[in-house]
């Protein structure tokens, strides 16, 4: 698809300085973008590229002055940065703009599908299954039976979603994500082989909650997992059994939380990190990448790194510290020299 | 489906106390139940909940003795907790018990597929595939040319197993788990690049395996990865191609284990433990979480820590002598000054 | 299917001792072999199992003298370890040679598919992709709309492809691996949940890369994620949007690398090593297993180890000097009560 400078002006209710048949058809970087590309400029640190893009068009303030001749056509609005980030949004809502039932998929004659829906060819919708309207489910899908689906859902190509969840409204799963498989819970029998624990509980994820491709958040063993509303999982991410996950709370991927912990809310985890059992974490903490706890915080707001994990700045100094270790040393076999030297002398 | 106290009593050989008729759907924590649940009191420590639990039925053992009036039915019966778990098992059996063949499935005219099978929709059984009794195949599940399995396999929706693999009686695995894809092997060219080297051994999985979502298992390059009965297997977890995982080793989510390595009988993963290639771990060795493993452990049930491991006590109180390492530093600096200063006064 | 000897030594260009009707089905390792396998001889410290495999054919070297009798039927090569390599290669060409279409399939009629072509039953092909020569499409693979594929390209089962997204020729990607799904942009808000930015680039792979199992690699924000020619990637992988990795760059299993790094060429990364954002990395560099980058590298070919990585050789030692820490600390003891006495004498 393309569009003409004028069209874009006229919907961001600006004015065209150029071409006004100006045409693109894709978004881009200033620095980055090609011809046919549209792009903005909001920085006044990034005015160079203005003088030397290829984008075709680009969207800058009314209050942009320049400086040089320009190539490009320009289209002035109030505010560049807020009209680029309109047209992402409607350039991805075309990307993603599936409807309809595609054949062949498997929706069970109980299953209730919402208004607008998109079921993907191989998607399977369960006995008992409940979706609200405007669901895209893509192909290659699982929904197992008795899971109910909120408003405006995504499941990206490939999610598979355990029987007796719950998802709420405007959740995202990317492709491969698996919620409410089994927690990992065996009894050890005297021979030292294992007994399956059930897990009977389920998943409940809410409102507004986005999770990456390749995440596997585990069903309660009684009970719920609970991810809270806002909250918003990348790639790679381990979910255990009865884990609660606060509001707006951001993990890194390839992060784990093991069974039962409770994450506080506007928690922020780095890339890798590990959180052990049973544990409460408090409000606002943030972990650098990597970090390794193994025990309750229980103040708000504060920053660690590191396994066991300390305070950042100790963390930083740890690391310092050690490297500074032969050194010390040194400095200790040399007070040992001079001490063993004045005995002798006395 | 609900059911009765009086049916639920006389399942388990026990005696209604309360109405008879009282009906649960779901069965719950003692302390989490809502009405409709069942729930069970076994340890004292939690009789506290008995007089305020909103569950509709309570199991009880039939020693248990009342200090303050119940509102829920109780069940009274040998072993409160032994009762409950036969509960749970026959609720999970209940959910699991998926019969038939779904259309459109893809099933090979070669497989034989064995009795009272599940094959969901968007299956797909390949040449000369062997089930045996009772196995369930979810929907969207690729079972490769040549594959063996075992009778009561069960592979929940997504799983992928490459050609020529094998898996034991009363193996499980869970959602999005890849069985037998390409080692990691490519042999280093002149001009940088690599030639792939050929990857054409298969994965054994013996009897009473389970294996977790999105775990990747690698074929072996000659001959077989082996995964001996009984072994648990978390989420996210990789193992490399030609490792040997012993009977009954646990290993907890996110863990890597390398190509060629031999993990012993009963040893257990934290989780994030990263193990490299060619070595051979004791029997019953533990690790901690993100324990990093670069030399073969000989001794058996020993516990380790770290990166790079160590024994699990050193661990903890490298981290404690590490953070008093600006202190002993000012010491040694105070050492210094005052040997200085008696130089001088000599 | 089954070889005979002399059929092999013709094809092999080699001379039959013993019986040139032996018969294999299979290839082994000369110390792992079964009767119906194929094996061979190269290094001469193996030779001891020439007199003892239970083979029922060895490729052994045109010089290989015996010592002892063989009771199993050699093929004489020029080379042994080149022509056993061939084998496996064709072997291996044997076991993929999917050909057509399967049924059910979903081809979007603007889909272009090559020549030769295999696209397995449940595989989905979307509107606008375009498809090379020799690709093979297993089951419950999906490739969204306005996907290019090269020639040659091999999608193992349930490998997921989201829109837009360009592979170049001989690309291999492995099951249950994401290519091109969002980024992890979200914006915060000032009532402390977030805004998704909107993630409308692609991901691009040049040719010849391999891409293992399960492992994830996002689009762009804007622009294109980038997987140069020759890289080859492990399981169970996260490469973030806006990366780029070099050419013929080797990373090992779930090692992460976070948004907007770039790799260089020729850099080796060992399993579970994690990489901050924004970071660039020279040419060769190598990386031990579970190392936290969290700093660019300009030096090249230099290998580091460690969380806060360091240099591999201070990797080591600092771990050795940590432990002699409550030594030191001792010593540090004892000077300190010398020259207490020592002051006191005075």
């Amino acid at each position: 698809m393309q569009f003409a400078a004028k069209d874009i002006a006229l919907m961001l209710n600006g004015t065209v300085e150029g071409d006004a048949l100006a045409a693109v058809s894709t978004l881009a970087k200033i620095e980055e973008a090609q011809p046919g590309s549209l792009s903005f400029l909001a920085n006044p640190k990034y005015e160079q590229y203005l003088y030397t893009t290829n984008a075709s068009i680009v969207i800058v303030n009314n209050s942009q002055q320049l400086t040089a001749p320009v190539n490009t056509t320009l289209i002035r609005v109030e505010n560049a940065y807020s009209a680029f980030t309109l047209l992402l949004e409607q350039y991805n809502t075309l990307k993603l703009n599936k409807k309809g039932i595609e054949q062949p998929s498997f929706i069970h004659p109980s299953a209730q599908v919402g208004e607008d829906a998109y079921v993907g060819a191989f998607a399977y919708i369960g006995q008992g299954v409940k979706l609200g309207n405007n669901c895209k489910i893509y192909p290659n899908c699982y929904i197992a039976d008795n899971v109910t689906l909120g408003n405006n859902v995504t499941l990206f190509p490939g999610v598979i979603v355990y029987f007796d969840c719950v998802l709420g409204n405007n959740v995202t799963i990317h492709s491969g994500a698996i919620i409410g498989s089994d927690g990992f819970g065996f009894a050890p029998k005297p021979d030292g082989s294992y007994d399956k624990i059930p897990q009977i509980g389920n998943v409940i994820i809410e409102e507004n909650v986005e999770v990456g491709s390749n995440t596997t958040i585990d069903r309660a063993t009684m009970g719920s997992t609970v991810i809270r509303a806002g909250a918003k999982i990348d790639n790679l991410v381990q979910i255990a059994h009865n884990v609660e996950v606060g509001s707006n709370t951001v993990i890194a991927a390839q992060s784990g939380i093991s069974g039962s912990s409770k994450i506080g809310e506007r928690v922020m985890m780095g890339g890798q990190v590990g959180i052990a059992g049973h544990l409460t974490i408090a409000d606002g903490t943030q972990f650098g990448a990597q970090a390794g706890v193994n025990s309750s915080i229980k103040e708000p707001n504060k920053k660690w790194s590191g396994t066991p994990y300390q305070p950042f700045q100790d963390f930083l100094r740890a690391a310092v510290n050690t490297r500074k270790l032969p050194d010390l040393e040194k400095r200790v076999k040399e007070l040992e020299n001079i001490i063993k030297e004045m005995k002798n002398v006395q």
